[in-house]
């Protein structure tokens, strides 16, 4: 994983920090002749905009996406790849002119002010700089473009904990993902979470969350044995996102206490003649290399560091402050988190999809 | 994360499969004038070997590294690196000239037969081919390389989980670790996991295991806030392992669980004037660049899928078949998983020290 | 090299077409504390546009860069590089409007017309598309940019070669560049490319070039001795540029033609106690490392294929046609390629250094 | 172009010294399902190996070429890839025990001691180290994998050129090849060559040449428009062979010299109703994409610096001395060159063909 860049064939670079002028990214490598839109792009930013809900920054960002080479303009106002770099934009809005003094210098608790002072020697310390979230809109936009290139790929993502509250699998309905402000799989946790963080919102406090992402129409067969693992690249993806502090693929950890007996998935030839996987342990991925079966990946966020209450912390000048971070802030960044995990997810997909068929010739 | 090679300034390209008449690794990038030696780099790959206990699998191989380039030979046997690649082999000896018909065709449950054949329609069958965790023997060699680049770096690894029983962390004892058969740091658990894994191992069934690598000597600074970053890359590494399903650092999957203000590391000036953190939660990484705090990451290794019990499974011809796996296996891959896990996270961390050295000029 | 991008640690990747609404790059890797200003910037790409004199395109774009991240604005209007990625742009606002159907089919004799279309199926015809040499402006961006990262650097470069008229090297003067249209370094040519120069551009016909780059202050090691050799990466950026055909290093394809006794530069310890060279051949690198010596390249242009002459040619549908390109053009392309030349053999220079500084930790 | 490998889909990383134990190299993203043999490997290696003339190094190597991985072994001796790395070693079986005290701290004017003590403070004084050309013969062996990769492709190289004395054009014969020490197309040259060769040995000097390779059965479209130029990766894989100082592509250099109309090349519809060029100018590449046309590319070999007489150099403590060259040299290292060449350009367009089929789906 190189720099501001990931993805081998199908590379996205990413720039822009959250109060410069713009934040972008540029898709090398897709495919020539896919049909997009910029509204089609958009509609994966508006799952991630800010201030839709009363449970997320009320930050108010147009974040209307941009799309500036890489794809011939079609009379019907779609675009179609040309198999050149696409370069995409958000304009950055609504940067509130105020004072950044008192934190220009300040270390807040669990951000990256401190670390990041001590490898470059300065800092973009207007809301967060490059480590804003707000570089996770550009992912989600190339995502859209990743989606494309493997036909029949669907990737979809849904928060199961928020804090100390777990759905309830036995009640997973995908229908109900987007008629609750959670992303919630699980319509009976959608009032436990309300209240739970009304109470986290008010109190100025923050809280972890973990989202599941599951890829459905992933072909057998893509990924690769030892370094360039499917699952090795959709957990070096969604680490890369912002405050996610662990990955998993499958039954992840809980493989860690089972037996063999009990772990590995079985198989036998389906009633079209296929093999077919009895169960899904693996998480669609076996030895690196997609099974066929759905790709599942759960990560961890943690609770945002900006929170009301007072903190101990030290200044850049020697002394020891108290911080406490004023104005806007998400209780829960992980909700957000789920189109930014999908776009990652779909990205990674896409990548081996291309790589794949260089490689083996496979896939045309 | 490309092909077969990882890391990006401290380049590892490894090849090789077990049973073919050698496995190497050529470690590109290496800082010239780092002194050392065949039997330094033979002592970790003597942590990984086989047939140590009567816990891991009992193919014996001698694991002989030996030094092809790189580096010139010094009258007291030694090496110093010249910048140049330096090429790692060990030669196989244990091949066993068996009947492999069997299990040419038939995919083994749990194992990536299957995925293998789907990509690439060949597969050298011959004792897991490349999908081998022998392949892990050339990673432990170059970890042996990255430990010298980074000056004062030591990674250390324990198994903290096997199956059901987990060690109790109050009393970690590093100095432990090395005088049990389990890289255990909890003495206490040594009984408990021995009982349990021999009747795991009687029953020629497996069971899996959690590795925590510390790293301590991290120089505060190095990583990235967006895509290189250091814990994104300590999980794709570890990722790479074989069999492992789930990666994270810190306090990792707990962070979901818990507040902002319970997560986040306070800060305070130390006795010696700098900055020093209050805990630890973060793992040593903050927005992807290592706090200067020991990093921490535990990984989970499923249970091997080699098992003697008949699992379901299909056959290349697509006919149902029962497979059950004969002759030497471990009961528990993620013993050996310990030294691989500390390699990895040695080569990432000097890979992002040269990187860091590269761009900032820092860390002369 | 990599899809759109060049350079490992100091890359740049660039996107647009020359219709499009702008074009840019991304610099990722920029160390940080840097301080540039966009004028600064901005001079070198008024070497390079359009419209200068009547011996280049008449296209008339402002060519205005824009800073859209990557760098801290500072009170006196000049930027400080925080290390993160720098992305420039600069808008095309010379798009005339005009009908391309009849150039949309048309496969140009000596464009890249046809081969695009093999490749992708679709192209942007419009101007030229992705292949337009207005791609190159991003190039001197980012090259304003290497220049900085090197302490003591200075590209320089000259034309020196028109078609049949080349300079007579005797004459070589680094003050004459400037003031006259050519870039040429000797006074006495000017008249004589005039002249032939107005020849050609009335005839509607185009002619070659050929550019010299000298880059003094190139730091002795910087380079590596098998593959990321500096020569041969100079020589591949260079290769990149439209229409380049040949690159040469120091005496370049005359060694060719001499014996070793004449070529080899032998060494003496000079007045400063310092190994110092008594020729330079070699164009500055031996075994693929900078001697310390300035780094010479030169690299042919052939002619634009745009050409008021009828060609044959052939249709996307199979008929064949006569093409002669209307409209505005370079009588000799070679003249804007000089500060694209520099840009380029700048930005290998500073990549070198910055990895020669990751992997030795010289140069601090 | 990164480190000690070239290549992106295709990628090979080499490594080794002259006087190490081994050289070898990997060779990772062959497609599976190709079958070779160490003996076709080893056809390409012989045609490079020293001591075949007296025109060339008398240094004698069995330079026997061995498959460690990634293929698996057939009962009639051959080889199928598996898509693993493909490890490949050459021993080093002649190196002559000798005392190189006396050019362990001096630098040989020409070559790059002096340049990589600089770079790395240290150096394998050897037999030239790593800058032996004996590295160049794991690129032989890689290229022989190359060739395979593309169906139809023939890639073939001969000399035109020896210090002062260039074949005739119109004489070429391609049948006259192998049938000559210097792989001359033009069998009047051989005399002359071996006259004014003798004369250049005898007097224990040496002189530069030109290589031209033409690459047939390239498939029309692989390639880039701008950065992952096809003519720009072949020109970065040549400029990396040791004495490289230049490359052109098509006519190169004379493009420089004449008109657009003289340059570009004309289109018709041939007989079989395809688009035909009429003439090759560009060398089969168009914007940096295959025409379709056979490649052909150039590139100036240096006098060997190994010669006889005594040059003026220093020492690595400073000290003013006189070196000369006793022992085995080429008098032409081009000749030797063009084995060499032929597998750099077959290694790009390989790497091309696979990049081109991962993006474009193209070329199953």
């Amino acid at each position: 994983m190189s720099h501001n860049s990931f993805g081998y064939l199908f590379r996205v670079t990413t720039w822009g920090e959250s109060h410069g002028p713009a934040i972008g990214c540029v898709v090398d490598g897709c495919p020539p002749g896919l049909r997009f839109s910029e509204d089609e792009l958009q509609q994966w930013l508006d799952k991630r905009k800010p201030g839709q809900s009363r449970f997320v920054t009320q930050r108010r960002e147009a974040d209307l996406v941009r799309v500036l080479s890489g794809a011939m303009p079609q009379e019907d106002g779609t675009f179609i790849s040309t198999g050149t770099p696409i370069s995409l934009m958000i304009e950055n809005t609504d940067q509130r002119s105020k004072d950044y003094s008192e934190i220009a210098r300040r270390f807040r608790p669990g951000h990256a002010d401190y670390t990041y002072d001590v490898k470059y020697g300065i800092r973009d310390y207007r809301g967060g700089g490059r480590s804003s979230a707000r570089e996770t809109a550009t992912r989600v936009a190339a995502g859209g473009l990743a989606r494309k290139v493997v036909p029949g790929l669907k990737v979809r993502g849904a928060l199961v904990r928020i804090g100390e509250h777990e759905i309830d699998r036995s009640r997973w309905d995908w229908d109900a993902i987007d008629s609750n402000p959670f992303f919630a799989p699980d319509p009976e946790i959608v009032p436990v979470w309300e209240n739970y963080l009304d109470d986290i919102r008010k109190k100025g406090s923050s809280v972890g969350a973990v989202i599941e992402i599951v890829a459905e129409g992933v072909p057998a067969g893509i990924g690769a044995p030892v370094y360039a693992k499917l699952d090795q690249d959709i957990a070096s993806n969604l680490m890369s996102i912002n405050a996610v502090k662990g990955v998993e693929i499958g039954n992840g950890f809980a493989a860690a206490k089972i037996t063999g007996e009990a772990n590995a998935d079985e198989m036998r030839i389906g009633a079209d003649g296929k093999p077919q996987f009895l169960s899904n342990n693996a998480g669609g991925i076996l030895g690196g290399i997609a099974t066929g079966e759905p790709v599942v990946a759960r990560f961890a966020v943690k609770p945002t560091s900006s929170i009301l209450t007072e903190r101990r912390s030290v200044d850049a000048d020697g002394n020891e402050v108290d911080v406490r971070t004023k104005g806007r802030h998400d209780p829960c960044v992980g909700i957000r988190a789920v189109p930014i995990g999908e776009a990652m997810v779909a990205c990674a997909i896409a990548d081996h999809y291309l790589r794949d068929r260089g490689q083996t010739g496979r896939l045309t």
